[in-house]
């Protein structure tokens, strides 16, 4: 099964899903400064849903971008993947809507945690051996445990906003951040290429 | 006709068709827990179409993976299959809004069937000679037939759905049954190959 | 500039387009078969509207599939073009919503007239020399006429609409005929290839 | 990082963008020639709309038609270039229905600027070497400046707007008419490399 397809059709839905979210942007009825005073609110939660896609994207080209062929249980765990993906401008239309109902946030927690898990199951499928260094495959893991708990922690936060909604903005929030902040796995490899070649000198 | 405008438009459509069955979703007026009684049986009618949806690509995909080139009546029957496909959300909101009126299944089953169909027609146009050994070809003339048969019932399901609506949800499910147990015909030929090349020893 | 973002972009709107139509689909609030006479005109635009912007598409497909390389005047033609295209959902949702004013008929020829200019405008920018026989040149130059004929008469008959309304429906549908009956170049090009290969025999 | 998804996503973005705002225009109420004078404010803001986004979309093909690698600083601001082109609907939609509020041009000219500069800190990001001559880099490091100086007077305008909402309209107008009227960089490589040449001999 060849990757172009693949890819097409995955960031055709993540193109669509992006630019959904603007859709519930209202023209506000206030004039002057006060018009943009009623649209903030909205666009706060346009900006952190686009946000949270974009980080989904990363996630989903970080993680295939060394894959070449995919098995046909890569191809359902893909479409499990998106369709938690196509659940993020509901959610957002809740939070922007309702903020501190539950509904919004646990929805939220739970598509992230549910896509993260279907892309390692995606990961899982692909048996990528390519010509991975040692170092690079235990990175590979320590960052496979990493995005695992994450979305453990997120499934959690989903139950938890019934309670405490706030649990559910807190766990999406942190997804974000590892992925912002962790190295891509394109730079690890040049890093770590880079230390070999200048090692063996 | 080469292969990537054809699946560069395909999958825009798919993509498309999946992602706007999500703007059907509305908030619920319901607080707490409430809320998700309100809103999980639209939830489920798009997690229904979104697996019908991801059926069709599958269909699509697994036909014409290793077709390369496309003569000018595939390009007629890829775009009446597409047709059919852009009728499903419509059919989901019928289906979702009104599940016991007979509209929604039977628009449901009606697309699958011509979409079934028209895939078909699609397969005939392409005449892929490729390097498929007898029983290859055996396996996909046998794989034909059932999606003939299956393309046919739906069509008499989404009549049946007139009288009795279930007709047409049940017609449906089969397909999408059928798809996801069915071996994918990348999965055949690797087998079917190992065995060859086994025999050869 | 080459021509793979030129078919991504292009493609991606076409498919969008075609896919927008839907959204105007209303569930309907007969029941039984009533419900099917109350949706079947809205079904009867959607497929027509489907099948003029599959001719679109096609017009484009065939256009430029001999072209590799395009020019800067190319990349502004095509953003035409795609204008005129993106205006078809809004001239059926006219037409669907009140079938005998002036304004949906007359904008759907319109465009069409306005996308089949802007293609001419694209593909004279793009010089393309490649292998043509003079029969194929000759071929070429026959199909250029007859699309500027059609153009102009879609421009003419868009005027006529705001007298006859009719006009504009007419003008459209002989455009989908044409495309759909007259040959398209890749039968051409295999056919007179064939002639010439088995004259010089 | 491979070009290919880097595209693949952006266009999906930029096609969406594009089609969405003819989601906006509805189907007026008046009979005959007057439903046109109805509906051509909303045709004429959509038409600018339109001619903004691609505009978007030539800078974003011109500046990265020759880089082939991206590093993941490229993949954010490219994300962040996107947010901002996902603004111009409801920029426009805000324009049109009320386009003396300081809030539509100021949107406007705010999501051009900071796409602008987004696209600039994508360029430096990309460290695209190449085969330039000096003259070329020369002309891009020009071409830079003046984007640069674009992108401030865009962010100045949308301050403006909320004194004068005239000035966020200007500011767009020429950004738009500088993309329009000014070389695209495959031209100028092209002219340069000719004299080159001619010069050799």
């Amino acid at each position: 099964m060849s990757k172009h397809r693949f890819e097409l059709f995955s960031d055709g839905v993540f193109a669509i899903v992006l630019t959904l979210l603007v859709l519930d942007l209202r023209v506000p009825t206030a004039h002057g400064l006060r018009a943009l005073a009623e649209v903030w609110p909205s666009l706060l939660v346009h900006t952190g849903s686009f946000v949270l896609v974009g980080v989904f994207w990363i996630i989903h080209q970080a993680g295939l971008e060394r894959v070449t062929t995919f098995s046909v249980a890569g191809i359902r765990w893909n479409l499990v993947a998106l369709f938690w993906s196509t659940l993020i401008p509901f959610a957002a239309k809740n939070a922007a809507e309702r903020p501190l109902e539950s509904l919004g946030p646990s929805l939220m927690a739970a598509s992230t945690g549910f896509y993260i898990l279907s892309m390692l199951g995606l990961r899982l499928s692909v048996h990528s051996t390519l010509d991975d260094t040692p170092e690079l495959l235990r990175w590979r893991a320590r960052r496979f445990t990493v995005f695992l708990v994450l979305a453990v922690a997120d499934l959690l936060a989903a139950g938890l906003s019934w309670i405490v909604p706030m649990a559910g903005y807190l766990a999406v929030a942190v997804v974000i951040g590892y992925v912002l902040i962790a190295s891509h796995p394109a730079d690890v490899e040049r890093r770590m290429r880079g230390a070999v070649e200048s090692g063996e000198t």
